[in-house]
C-alpha cells in the first residue's frame, strides 16, 4: 500500500470486533471524500464486508487497504463504531473516533487518558447546535435503528400492518404503540405508518407531542409530560416514573403493537413496559424493545438479541442492535457523520483540537494525557 | 362437548400437521358466523395456537372443541389447508375441504376416491368466475404471501428501502424487481411501494401490464408476453422460456432487491433467475423467491426454507411458506374463504353436490367413490 505524501490526516478505518457488529466507520463513498480533501485514508482488509462493501471498492476509492496493524500503525485518527481491543495498541499520536459510550463507561476514559490517546466520542455531541448536525451520529444511528424497530415488528406479527379489501372482506390494519418519539421512535412512527398501520405514540417530552402529530399518529396522553433538555427528557423522578408506568401499562393491552425507543443518556433505559402490561395484552400481539442492551431496557424481561413469548402469548423481541442490522444504510449514514467531523476537527488545514468551541468540547473526552470532558469527569471524580 | 340438535352441517376443524404450518383452517370469527347460519362447528384443541386464535375463543363463537378423534367422529365437513395423515381416518360420510393440490399429487386423490370421500379443493377453483371469487382461498392466501415477500426483503436487505433525508445527507431508495405480478406479485410491489422502494415487476401475461402500472411500478420490458388464460400464463414454449430467462437475466443486476412469485397451476415454477443472473447481482443484493417449495422454484439454486449468501455476496431466501408465516392474516382471509364454500354448498339448506355448477366442477375431486374432476383423472390415465 502507499499514501499520499502530503496527507493531511492519515484516517484507519478498523474491523469491528463484536459479534453483533455488522457495520463499518467509513464507506468506500465517505473514503473516496475524504481523499479529495486530501487526507489519506487506509482500511483494515475485510473491514466493510458485513456491510457489503469490499475491499476492492476501498481501493477505488482511493484509500488503502492492508492488515489491523498496518492501519494501527500509519492512521493517525482511527474511526471505529465500538472501542473494543484497540486500547492496547493505541499510543499518544492516535486519535480515536467512535461511539465510546463514555458516560456508561468512564473507566475505558481513563484508561485512554493515561495512554495518552485523544478520544473523541459521538454520544457526548451538543445535539441541538445546528453546525453539530451533519456529525450526528447518535441521531443517523437512531434514525436506521427506528425504521428496523417497525420492520422487525411488522415482521413477527401474524396480522397485516395495512387495511386489506379482498373479495373475502376487509382486514383492520394493525394498531400500534411506539413509546418515546425521538429520532428512533418518530422514525419508527414514519415506518408503521408507511406500512399502513393506525399508530398512536408517547413521550414524556412535552415538545415530541407536535411531531407525533404531523406524522399523522395520534398522542398517547398519560398525564406526565417534562420540558426537553438538550433533546432528551430529564430523569423523572421517581414518583413520575412510577406514574407514568402505571398509565402506560393500563393502555398498551389495546394495541397489537407495540415498539420501544426510550433512552436517557448516560443512564440504563427507563421501564415503560412492566410485567403486569405485558398480562394485558392479548395473545399474537409483538412488543419490540428498541432500547434493550448491557443496561436493560424498557420492557420488563427482555433481553438483548433474545425474543420471548410470554405465557400470555406476548411475543417480546429485545432488539438492542437494529442500527447494526440494517448495515448498509447505517454505515453510509455514520460515514458521513465521520466526513463532516474531519472536515470540521481539520478546518485549519490540520487537525487541531479546541476546547473553547461548544461542538468540540462536546466530543472531546481525553486529550493530552486528561479526560476533558466534564461530565466524564464528573462521573469519574464521584465514583473515584 | 355438546353440539346443536339439529345443525345443517357439523364442520369439523383439524389441527394442522405440517412443521412449516401456522395456519388453522377456521378462525373464531368465522366460526361464529357458520354457527350462526345453523351449522355445528368441532375444532381440534389447540387448532388455531400458531395463529394465536386460543381454544376459548372458539368455544366463545359457539363451537365445541375437542381432540381429533372427535373432531373426525362428529364432522362431516372437515377443514383443513393441507391433507396430511386424515386419510386414513376418513370415511364415505366425510367431505374434506383444503389445498390439496390435486393437480400435483393426483394419486391422492385417487385415494380418496376409493375411500368414498367427497374431497373440495381451493386449488381447482374456476378464479375468474365472479361469484368464486370470495371462495378463492389461492388468491387470499397469494395476497399475504406477496405482501409476506416484501417484508421479507426489507427485512434481508441491508440498505433503507424509502429515501431518506437527515441532516447529514440523503439516502437512495432501494430499486426492486417483482417478478410475476398475479396476486401475490402486486401485493408485494403494493408492499415494497408503501415502504418507499421504487419498484420495476414483470409478468410474461399481457393483461398484467396495466395492474402493475395502476400500483405505480414501472413495467420491465423483456419482449416476451403471452395472453392470460384463467388468470394464469400458459406454459412457454422452451424458445420462449430461454429467451426470457435470457432478458429477466440481463436486467437482474441492475436492482438491489428481487422478488419472485411466478406460479403455474399444477406445474413446477418456471425458472426466471438463473445462476448467470445472480452473479450479475452487487454485494448485498436481496433475492426473494416466493415459489420456493418441493416442486422447485424461480431461482437458481434456492431452496424452500433456506438462505443461502451466494459467493459473489447476494443472499437468496428461498421462501416457500409464505403466507403460513403471516399466520392471523393468512388463517382470517382463509376462513372467510371456507365459510362462503360452506354457504355456497348448502344454499338449498343441506350440503349438495351439483357437478353441473360450474364453481362446484371446480372445487370437487372426488365424489362417490370417483374422481370427478376431468384435469385430475386426465393426469390419473395419463399415469396409469
Amino acid at each position: 500500500m502507499t499514501l499520499p505524501p502530503h496527507a493531511t490526516l492519515t484516517i484507519g478505518v478498523l474491523r469491528e470486533q463484536a459479534a453483533d457488529e455488522q457495520r463499518v466507520g467509513l464507506t468506500p463513498d465517505s473514503a473516496a471524500r475524504l481523499v479529495a480533501a486530501g487526507h489519506a485514508v487506509v482500511v483494515e482488509s475485510g473491514a466493510g464486508a458485513r456491510a457489503w462493501f469490499r475491499d476492492d471498492e476501498y481501493e477505488s476509492a482511493g484509500a488503502a487497504v492492508g492488515p489491523r496493524a498496518t492501519v494501527l500503525d500509519a492512521g493517525d485518527l482511527v474511526v471505529c463504531l465500538h472501542p473494543s481491543a484497540v486500547l492496547h495498541a493505541l499510543s499518544p499520536r492516535h486519535i480515536v473516533l467512535g461511539l465510546l459510550q463514555p458516560l456508561l463507561d468512564p473507566q475505558l476514559m481513563a484508561r485512554m487518558a493515561e495512554a495518552g490517546v485523544t478520544a473523541l466520542s459521538f454520544d457526548t455531541l451538543p445535539r441541538t447546535v445546528s453546525r453539530a448536525q451533519s456529525m450526528d451520529a447518535l441521531t443517523s444511528q437512531a434514525s436506521v435503528a427506528g425504521y428496523k424497530a417497525a420492520l422487525v415488528a411488522a415482521d413477527a406479527y401474524g396480522g397485516f400492518f395495512p387495511m386489506l379489501t379482498t373479495a373475502a372482506g376487509t382486514t383492520k390494519p394493525a394498531t400500534v404503540l411506539v413509546l418515546g418519539a425521538g429520532v428512533a421512535g418518530l422514525q419508527a412512527i414514519a415506518t408503521a405508518r408507511r406500512l399502513g398501520a393506525v399508530v398512536t405514540a408517547f413521550d414524556v417530552r412535552d415538545s415530541a407531542q407536535s411531531d407525533i402529530r404531523s406524522l399523522g399518529a395520534q398522542v398517547l396522553d398519560v398525564g406526565v409530560t417534562v420540558q426537553s433538555e438538550g433533546g432528551y427528557a430529564r430523569q423523572l423522578t421517581a414518583e413520575e416514573q412510577a406514574e407514568l408506568t402505571d398509565r402506560v401499562a393500563d393502555s398498551v393491552g389495546r394495541f397489537d403493537v407495540v415498539i420501544t425507543t426510550a433512552q436517557v443518556p448516560g443512564r440504563p433505559p427507563p421501564l415503560l413496559v412492566p410485567e403486569r402490561a405485558l398480562q394485558l395484552m392479548h395473545p399474537g400481539s409483538v412488543v419490540v424493545d428498541g432500547a434493550a442492551g448491557d443496561f436493560g431496557g424498557n420492557v420488563e424481561g427482555s433481553k438483548a438479541g433474545h425474543t420471548v413469548v410470554t405465557p400470555s402469548g406476548v411475543t417480546v423481541i429485545g432488539a438492542g442492535a437494529l442500527a447494526s442490522q440494517v448495515p448498509r444504510a447505517a454505515s453510509t449514514a455514520y460515514a458521513r457523520n465521520v466526513a463532516a467531523l474531519v472536515a470540521y476537527f481539520t478546518r485549519s488545514g490540520s487537525f487541531a483540537v479546541d476546547l473553547d468551541d461548544e461542538v468540540q468540547a462536546g466530543l472531546v473526552i481525553t486529550h493530552g494525557g486528561r479526560v476533558v470532558h466534564p461530565a466524564v469527569r464528573a462521573l469519574l471524580e464521584g465514583t473515584s
